[in-house]
């Protein structure tokens, strides 16, 4: 039988699909997702307890499966009408429907920006704007679909698209060659729900004191652009010859196994992969030794607001998860490529715009990699030393939007510590910028090519269970003591303060009191320390949202202004940045709601979310395709054990490493 | 030819041994240190220059190959007056000699560490005090070497050492069972002059409400106290045995060459790897690609303040660099242990207390690794993906301070980054606590064993060579604009602010700001961007030193009170924390003098200093030897390149990554 928390299956999506169509009949139906509504956490909960205690049977009671139908239903007005619906998959039967407020507007889908590029291409508007660039022999137009980004006080609320416009050029037959690296000033605006091209925007080229809208372009538009290729066919030179292999080789097979289709057995952890459409890859029901250490983890959100003042650039605002889908956008992954070893592919599910399930192989790996030293003594008397190494189990998943990619990791390792990392890569978003100008909007990376400047902030929801559902979360700082006579009379103290957090509420990183969060099991302490049982992490001070509090960019993204929020577990209450961001003018049902409830948090189902990111100020390294850039959320045990819990990996010599030779280590010639 | 850079041989060490001792006839001498007085910078740059030319030959001419000889001078007082001099040795003659004052201390050495270990075990006085403990059957005193520490101002001015002192459980007959586990609470304080232990501290045993200096403990001192091994065969479990080897192999050998002993070339980096008993590894004149980087790049300095308010445990503070040297406490490194793949292992010259020179074998390894996806982007449109791998060479040490160890990495890769890696391990250093207590001071990580709250804070030294000497540092600082219909009409602007540091001086990390420190070329721009090329780090905001200002703790480590420091280079001029730590009571000629001075640093040959580290307060996890706490100091290229260096890394798929088999990765039998 199927595990409450796997995916949900082809024939379950198609069967929840057809279940909507007979509930709307003679009605066109355009399918935004069906993926897995995860059942009420109570009821999964009892599941799940039986699961633990090994008594699961044919009879046990299941939680209800459900698929939860995102559509539009197109009337004869065509202004589709946004619905949800919950189709229980056994019982073949609709529980729940909803008609979604039209202040809101579903995920957008990839059929979605295909029209946009058949309707530029067939708009006269937009071909009058073309017609005014002269571009070179071969050039042909590309158009990149965006979403529409904020709305401004001045558009009616419609269902927008803009496309980005670059040129490619085509002499070398290559269909990769790089058109990013030729930006043209035009911005089709397509009304989807009319489908026509309403506008045509005209982004100013210019540089500094050029002002926020003067249009200084010239009809050579690209004269001075160059090529930038990166795909290794194209590159002028060639890759380099000196790499030498460096292979991953596990003869004995992995340490891990999978079985029931997504559960992961590794090390004394145990836990389940599932994924969907809108997270990607999510992990569930953590435990490690017979004790569980968290629910539910997943990415939650991320936006990347642009910072060029010019309009319309500060449009360019993206949620990568809840606009398009951070699962939609997961790449077929590549034996080879994006892991080394021996690796597990699962495949997953996504849904076509018919409602028809579409098979998405190889959407997350899983592998084991070596991360350098875990543990080292060596007995200075003795001489004996004892050095591990600290193996990593990774479960990866690697999404593109658009120009951007990123590389999204969970990391457990023999420590007991669970590493979230983040690698953003992939190419800039750039303009055009007239010759021989700079910014102070951004950095020019390539002749006529301007990368402006940008944030890309990301959060990641944390539901813990750390030995049961009922935690807390405590601060820990770190705060100095004026030397005194009586506590402190040589002026070495310093005091660690602990707090626990009562009601749903934000807390920014303050590195400077080496502010630590802590979730815990108030109930249980540790048998050596005294403390209650918990994790911890050092939330990342990193830059928060930078753009005006009273900014759409803002407005629609609060959970980019604070870097920890705590809140009291909601079932479905999974998106950072609300429910609905695609064209967003506030975030609606975000995080900042759900602190914003003020539930007491202590003692009970607490969920925890961090927020980080980076400020991105191009460079011109990170042209044309960009080197990772990374950044880990590192969550470790805190007093949850009695001791390291690595203390018993062998530390037996690797068997297979060598010397160098001499070939390549020689003496000087001179 | 020997060049200018390599370690001095031990050859030269022992010649420049026969000087000192020829100049000092009829005299003890003990030796501290004899190493590379690396050559005046001038005269290296005019060598250096002349060898990227091409064009060395045997007669370029060669600056000073010297010898620094530390060592005391034995009176018939049996007071030792420190000496330092400077030995030419190719023409075998002592060009400078210095009498350092008394108020400074010369480091170190381990044979001072057998002294107070012989005077312990002969001194009444320590005797009577372990006598009030009633040991069990079968277990020994160990005494663990420390420095003093700080000076309390009731000290008189000698040279002292301190002893923490464990009892070792010998009945396993395993030498290198863990003494750790069974702290007593006595502490010898000996007279390096007079070889005689002076007195034996009483550190307290409470616990929370016991106050500073209260004596609790009972004769049954490690009564409470129990087993921790780490060892593989004490584990009373013996070790895992579901951990599957993961081998790197790399059939074709490694992309790096290693030629003259000490250059390193690989993948366009071109640096040379030099080696002395107070840094350890360094690093120095490192180029990419015909360009010059960085001319010296190393740790300078750390210290680890313990924060336990009773006395004598504030003298609890390390110099592990100055105190006794990062260099000499290097580990010799074992093949398949402390890296993995192919690597080529230096050996380094330290000195013997006569001062003969001994080879420390295998004190360097340098290894290729891999570091997971470098970049990648996939084109939707053609479905085309290219991805490479991040590849990193990585020159390795690892020292071991008593109970600590520390593993440092310098690590270039593809994409012309340099990372600054230090890893804490080890075993924390504790405690004694009455059975059944908690403190404020630390956490109880085993029974009866506190480990106390610390810092540990680094400092890495960078003296850049962006495209020549002269250079400058600018900050560069991302700020909020306030919604303006002027110039920020929609609320997204964020403005880049840019200065140039004028005078030599401190800045701290403000993360908020996202606070950038650039190392640029004030007279080189890129002509892509129209900036000046530079290297850049983002500074971890790290908690600096919490001790109160005026306590000898935070008065001996002003590096730690700032993350950044900007001073013009001078020769020598190469450790944070002053030249001579051993019991200081001040900073002296440290990071914050040079400040002070208060140079001109624009536009000239400038030095900055990187201070980070992690406020350590121990988790039971830690124990009983702690997992890797890992830190990075990421240097990146910032308009120094005309695109990605790493654009050309081959993309090829990796033939030997392999799918899991069907074993591991069954269907549910459920």
């Amino acid at each position: 039988m199927i595990h409450p928390l796997a995916i949900l299956s082809e024939t379950e999506t198609n069967l929840a699909r057809d279940v909507v169509r007979e509930a709307h009949p003679d009605t066109v139906i355009d399918f935004r997702e069906i993926f897995l509504q995860e059942p009420p956490k109570a009821q999964l909960m009892e599941f799940l307890m039986v699961e633990h205690a090994g008594r699961l049977s044919p009879t046990t009671p299941r939680p209800p499966r459900w698929a939860l139908c995102q559509y539009d239903v197109i009337g004869s007005d065509r202004i589709p009408q946004f619905h949800e619906s919950i189709v229980d998959v056994v019982n073949s039967k609709r529980v729940k429907h909803t008609v979604v407020g039209k202040q809101h507007h579903a995920s957008l889908t990839l059929s979605e920006f295909d029209v946009l590029v058949d309707r530029c291409m067939s708009s006269e508007l937009f071909q009058a704007a073309l017609a005014e660039f002269r571009l070179p022999d071969g050039f042909e137009v590309v158009i990149e679909p965006w979403p529409y980004g904020g709305l401004d006080d001045t558009d009616e609320n419609r269902r927008y698209f803009q496309g980005l416009c670059f040129a490619r050029d085509t002499r070398s037959g290559n269909p990769d060659s790089n058109f990013y690296s030729y930006p043209l000033p035009v911005i089709p605006v397509m009304d989807a729900h009319t489908q026509t091209i309403i506008r045509v925007d005209r982004p100013a080229t210019g540089g500094k004191g050029d002002g926020l809208a003067a249009q200084t372009f010239q009809a050579d538009i690209i004269g001075h652009c160059k090529p930038s290729e990166y795909v290794p066919e194209l590159l002028p030179e060639g890759t380099r010859q000196d790499l030498k292999p460096l292979n991953v080789v596990q003869p004995d097979g992995p340490s891990f196994k999978v079985t029931d289709e997504s559960l992961v057995e590794w090390q004394r952890w145990r836990f389940r992969v599932a994924f969907n459409p809108r997270e990607g890859a999510t992990i569930h029901d953590v435990w490690y030794d017979g004790r569980s250490v968290m629910h539910r983890l997943a990415i939650s959100e991320m936006t990347v607001p642009y910072a060029d003042p010019r309009p319309p650039f500060h449009r360019k605002q993206a949620f990568d998860f809840g606009d398009g889908g951070g699962g939609n956008m997961a790449n077929n992954l590549s034996l080879g490529c994006d892991c080394l070893g021996v690796i597990k592919y699962f495949d997953a599910v996504i849904t076509q715009a018919d409602g028809t399930a579409q098979k998405l192989p190889n959407a997350i790996c899983l592998h084991e990699q070596d991360n350098g030293i875990g543990w080292k003594h060596s007995n200075w008397r003795t001489g004996r030393a004892v050095v591990t190494r600290h193996r990593e189990l990774v479960i990866q998943f690697i999404i593109t939007l658009a120009n951007y990619e990123y590389i999204f990791a969970y990391k457990f390792d023999q420590s007991g510590g669970i590493t979230v990392e983040s690698r953003a890569t992939g190419i800039l978003n750039v303009v055009n910028i007239d010759a021989g100008k700079t910014s102070e909007y951004g950095n020019v990376v390539s002749g006529g090519v301007l990368a402006q400047n940008h944030q890309h902030i990301f959060c990641v929801r944390m539901d813990p269970a750390i030995d049961g559902t009922n935690n807390s979360v405590m601060v820990e700082e770190s705060h100095p003591v004026p030397m005194n006579a009586a506590t402190n009379p040589h002026g070495n103290l310093y005091q660690v303060n602990k707090k626990t957090v009562d009601q749903a509420t934000f807390i920014d990183a303050a590195p400077h009191l080496n502010r630590t969060i802590k979730m815990i099991n108030p109930h249980k302490l540790n048998p050596i320390s005294g403390n209650p049982v918990g994790y911890k992490f050092i939330p990342l001070a990193t830059q928060l949202l930078l753009a005006d509090p009273k900014s759409v960019q803002a407005r629609r993204a609060q959970f980019a202004q604070h870097h920890v929020w705590v809140t009291k577990h909601r079932d479905g209450e999974l998106y950072a940045g609300g429910r609905y961001t695609l064209q967003s003018q506030h975030e609606v049902e975000g995080v900042a709601d759900a602190a914003r409830r003020g539930d007491r948090v202590s003692d009970t189902d607490v969920v925890i979310w961090n927020t980080f990111g980076i400020t991105h100020n191009p460079r011109v390294e990170d042209w044309p395709v960009m080197p990772v850039e990374i950044f880990q959320l590192m969550i470790r045990p805190a007093d949850f054990f009695t001791a390291n819990p690595s203390i018993d990996v062998p530390s037996s010599r690797n068997g297979s490493s060598r010397l160098v030779d001499s070939e390549c280590c020689q003496k000087a010639r001179i």
